[in-house]
């Protein structure tokens, strides 16, 4: 018999098949803090517009390594230099760069941990994984924080054009059947170079990123800030403002699980080791679980922001250009609380506003490198090319209303 | 302004957009009978092995609707009548014909709630339903039942070639990946004929059918039948069956939420109204909850299944085509018993063996009728085509066995 | 047996199945002033770099056909009227809408038949045709000429959102395999609606518009004006060229058969009965036998240009956007000369220059409306919506030099 | 700047991109014998029934080259042992594989240059290319021709799963739109391992190498040897012998072009230096050019050949299990020889029957070898698995007639 090397292939409806081929990666992906992954959606709430959109952060890191495998074969078929164990590390560190996601993802980033960003919390668990892995991370950590010397490696896991980015809007298109924000990842991929040990396209890649930009911003409108998905994902942290509200009144009925009681009634802002532990063991069940309990709550805010959630009778929402005035705010209050009979207090559960936003390619930040034939480097925004030139840079900002119509 | 109708496009990555336009079928998709069917998966453990497939029973009803629309257009402009009723009747039927699967689908089928199809259950609840909507689901009731002179429309939902096989080939194969499983659904479609009000298909649609058949076959040995897919899902059932097993000798660290408490602890196998509503009010949430609060619970047996299906700590699976002897199985029993320090009688919820078997296409049952040109109506078994002929008739059993290693 | 009207569904990669049901509509197809146009590249040269770019022009209006008939049963969905004659006229319209298109499409329109554009070919072709069919396409052509009431049926075949352009994208894209190409076809025929009689799009349509314009702007300079197509194509227009100066010097060679025979040497630039009739009977095969023939005429340009064309041995192409000076033309060209062993003016036809432009959304011209939900129409220019604001508008011209390396 | 080998990308819309990177390979792709391929279509007439059936020999060749690409680097990942030397031999080769077909590929391959397989002149066409190119093509012969000592890798040329069959399905099935006809190739790439030098598939593969043969047997009856496919390919060949037959009795005015003319009125079977020649420089091109040529010949048989196939005027084709009888044949004549005011003989030309068939797996010939894991080789016919086991080996044959009705 042919002596074969330990693989695995996983079914990818987005690549086709993924392979897992050393030892390192089968670790990771079998660990229970990965396989935590498969029980938070990647997407929150947006399944309540888009039905199919119910797949899995487990899933968007998989696809996410896909193309870093891809992205390694094509850097070294350039004669980029990128060792074995830079190879490996750079895989796990793509894997792993969602680990510290809570319940929801995004939605409830702020609500529910506040003050410790989710980035932060994938740091903290991948340094708990090397421990247990007897330090096999080392290396995937200082790319991950952006200290090893080859910064194209950190690039690709995190900047303009990594690999996370490019999986969720090819993942998020295809599950939500947006065709607007399909994108073409291959091509990008083949158009990578390296230069000076940064991440660079090739000058004909450049339309193939304008498309990736203008697909970023099309789906930032269509669907991430779709004025339903949005309704949802306030309500939810709604929810979790009024359960602490309610906590700090000294509410008693407010158990629904050990993870969210200690979120809600423990948790003092302090990512020790006992609630990073607790943190590993929550995930969207636990949400949802406490949501269904708490549908038969006393309190009214609470019940009724469950029920509309869980059955889909969700909140009105309203997006424009311009700032909604208090008296507007104020008028559509009193016009809730007067229609649920609430209080002026408990109406601002169900009618408020705030900004949604999104800078399609931020200049300031990391920017998206252009080499041309001739050896010049050139940031896209200063390619002569009218789409890209201003428009994509400047940011778009829209104000929400919602309310309990 | 142009007067417009009512009527809402979804986006579903199968199909493209899905259309809906009636009050009645608006009535059905937001009533929580309906909604529940989102937290329902649609391939109960199959995610395990395939990541992208966390469809819901939501969205595969929405596609099967999706079907039947076409169904009708098609079936129209061949000069079927179908009037304007029995369109909407047909489509609300289509809509609801999963309304009453439980927890993770078939996988639970037999164990959480014995005795009780879940086609009686969807039954149950259009008729639940239809009181609320003071009868306007008679019409979808009679079709349902088979009780309607239009034999054809009840096959539509019901029978070889219905749409629910069509929207569940075509999106667990898009879900999972496996191109083995795509069918040529739009062409089976336009094939569709009535023939003395039975539902029959074209002449040239011979090899559609032929495909979507060996498709079936297909779909079931590499996906529904896959023999991790397979421990899974027999390891979900232990640990229903233990936890029932311990609630008869009165174990009091049961507890998991109201609803599985309600059909561990006090369902007596008569669906009553009441049994119904906690029916209702329970989805895969529960069970999950369920599965991570008995993870540690004090019982070993009911923690380890509970742990090893959280994180996917897989029992060991052998198919083969003879039955396994039961020295065999005693062998194994006595080394896990061994290894895990358990009684031979506890071994047995982590080792035991049984039957999977799939017959693509059973004669017996409903068949598939060829109306050839002249008029002449065929079974497709009995058609001129070797590769029908006689194999795909056949039955298919194997034989498994699940084995802690 | 059901009585079924006659009725043909052709596969199509593009959409999945294309139905024929109408005795006028196959009275067209079988035409062969529409077979014709099987002959007929639909992207001339842009194979030489894009394989699978070989569809033909019946492809395309086949395509287009299908859109139109989805198109009519949409905006019947949303109350507008469309009797039974408008509905076939329009679908002939469009059917036809290319039949005036002779060999390599664009790439040879104003070098081979000069001062006659091809829709004013199509119109004629139209009107023989309708001579033939005793007038079943009267109405036809009063909406192909734009002078029917219900302007919007001639937006459908002729304005910017009509059903030619979605289609040649659509399938552009997909025989490219152009990803960037790839428009939401049936998001915007669901939002298309009709207002005073003009075809509008609503407001929920707004971002799918949008990525229609940024789609067919990046085809432009990725596909349509490529460097390597637009050098392929410019040697086609100088073959025809030299062909007809050698004809004015009364070369003897050129005979390559009847059809370009007639074109070469007879056309006096009046589209006759008799002219009209030779056109008919010509497509790409006249063009490429005689390229194949030529590539042996004694004439060495001729010769020279045959024979790079056919060997894909093309001349280089630089495209910048300043233009290029006649000192840089004349030096190329003397380079050229020199190593061709070819006069100055010989060197011409391997040395050019000229201006590729593209303007993505011509304001002046026909333009998109919005209509929205109160009932206000706004041009797509003027939504608030900084990419589409100013920059899409606004027209691109590069310079291209083509020459012998 | 970084030092970046040549390389080339090139679009494909079946597998997105296809990677030139080896001088050897360039050479071969820009080689006029290679470019030639461009003006073969790959399906000859079967785009009459399915329109998109437009794509080239050249695009084909390019799609199993870029499968061999993946197959190499497959199997090296599973430790198989392919040098260099050997890799750009294996991809020369499938890239030739196909340099030997004629115009309109197997529609003609028996009637235009009869007893010389096109196999035998793909073999002489890459020893000529392989004098050109200084007896670079060495290996690639060895290979081509069964010679070289590693035979796995002459069976990725020509075997029961090679690339060619491999690419011929996905993209024969891609641009008819024909699904029943897509295969899981990546799949079975990924199963491909080597024994003994032999080509085999992993226990796991099975399924898709089931599909492979069911996808195939589907194409066969369903497109290529559709009946309305057949009878346009038949009138092919009916208007070559026409030809023949007229210049045998010394027809005057056949000429249509030097390489048509020479293989219709010069060759005479013996395949020399300059009927190779010959041979090289023709393509569909002369074909279709003779044809339109032909309508307008004084022979009625002739020109109503030519005119029914260049406008879609196509002979009626029926296929039954059974032989038509010579009275059936007889008949027919008689009724075609009298409408169309024929003699018996003349008729010969429009009313004919023969024999199609398809064997969807030939066991005698190449077979496909499944490598167990417990190291057991056992032929797929072999296979404990109803479906293939007995009928897919069973040759499946069809009798047709056509007629001009």
């Amino acid at each position: 018999m042919p002596s074969v090397t330990k693989r695995k292939i996983i079914n990818d409806p987005v690549y086709g098949f993924i392979t897992i081929q050393h030892p390192l990666i089968f670790q990771i992906v079998e660990h229970p803090f990965y396989q935590r992954l498969r029980r938070i959606n990647q997407m929150a709430m947006a399944h309540l517009v888009y039905p199919g959109a119910v797949h899995t952060r487990l899933h968007h890191s998989l696809g996410a390594y896909h193309l870093m495998c891809n992205a390694v074969t094509e850097l070294r078929a350039k004669d980029v230099e990128i060792t074995t164990a830079e190879e490996i590390a750079v895989k796990a560190a793509i894997l792993l760069h969602d680990a510290g996601h809570g319940p929801f993802s995004h939605a409830l980033e702020e609500t529910l941990i506040p003050s410790v960003h989710h980035e932060e919390l994938s740091l903290l668990i991948i340094e708990k994984m090397n421990r247990e892995l007897n330090g096999a991370l080392g290396l995937t950590l200082s790319i991950f924080k952006g200290e090893y010397k080859k910064h194209f490696l950190h690039q690709l896991i995190s900047g303009q054009l990594d690999m996370d980015r490019m999986d969720y809007l090819m993942r998020d298109s295809f599950f939500t059947g947006v065709s607007e924000g399909v994108i073409g990842y291959d091509r990008i991929l083949k158009m990578l170079v390296v230069h000076n040990q940064e991440l660079m396209v090739e000058e004909k890649g450049i339309y193939s990123v304008e498309k990736f930009l203008v697909a970023r911003r099309q789906m930032y409108w269509q669907v991430y800030l779709h004025k339903t998905v949005l309704a949802a994902e306030k309500m939810l942290v709604k929810i979790i403002e009024r359960a602490k509200y309610l906590n700090s009144i000294n509410d008693r009925n407010l158990s629904a699980g050990p993870a969210i009681d200690f979120f809600i009634q423990s948790y003092d802002g302090k990512m020790t080791n006992q609630s990073l532990e607790w943190f590993c063991a929550m995930d969207d069940t636990d949400i949802t679980f406490a949501i269904k309990t708490w549908r038969h709550h006393p309190d009214k805010v609470l019940s009724l922001l469950c029920d509309g959630l869980l059955n889909r009778r969700l909140l009105k929402c309203d997006l424009r250009s311009t700032a909604f005035t208090s008296e507007e705010l104020a008028t559509k209050r009193q016009q809730t609380a007067a229609s649920l009979k609430l209080s002026t207090e408990e109406a601002q559960y169900f009618v408020f506003t705030g900004e949604a936003s999104n800078t399609t390619y931020k200049i300031a930040d990391e920017n998206i490198k252009i080499l041309f034939k001739n050896g010049a480097v050139t940031d896209i925004s200063h390619v002569d090319n009218p789409l890209i030139h201003q428009t994509i840079s400047a940011p778009v900002k829209k104000f929400y209303i919602c309310s309990f119509n």
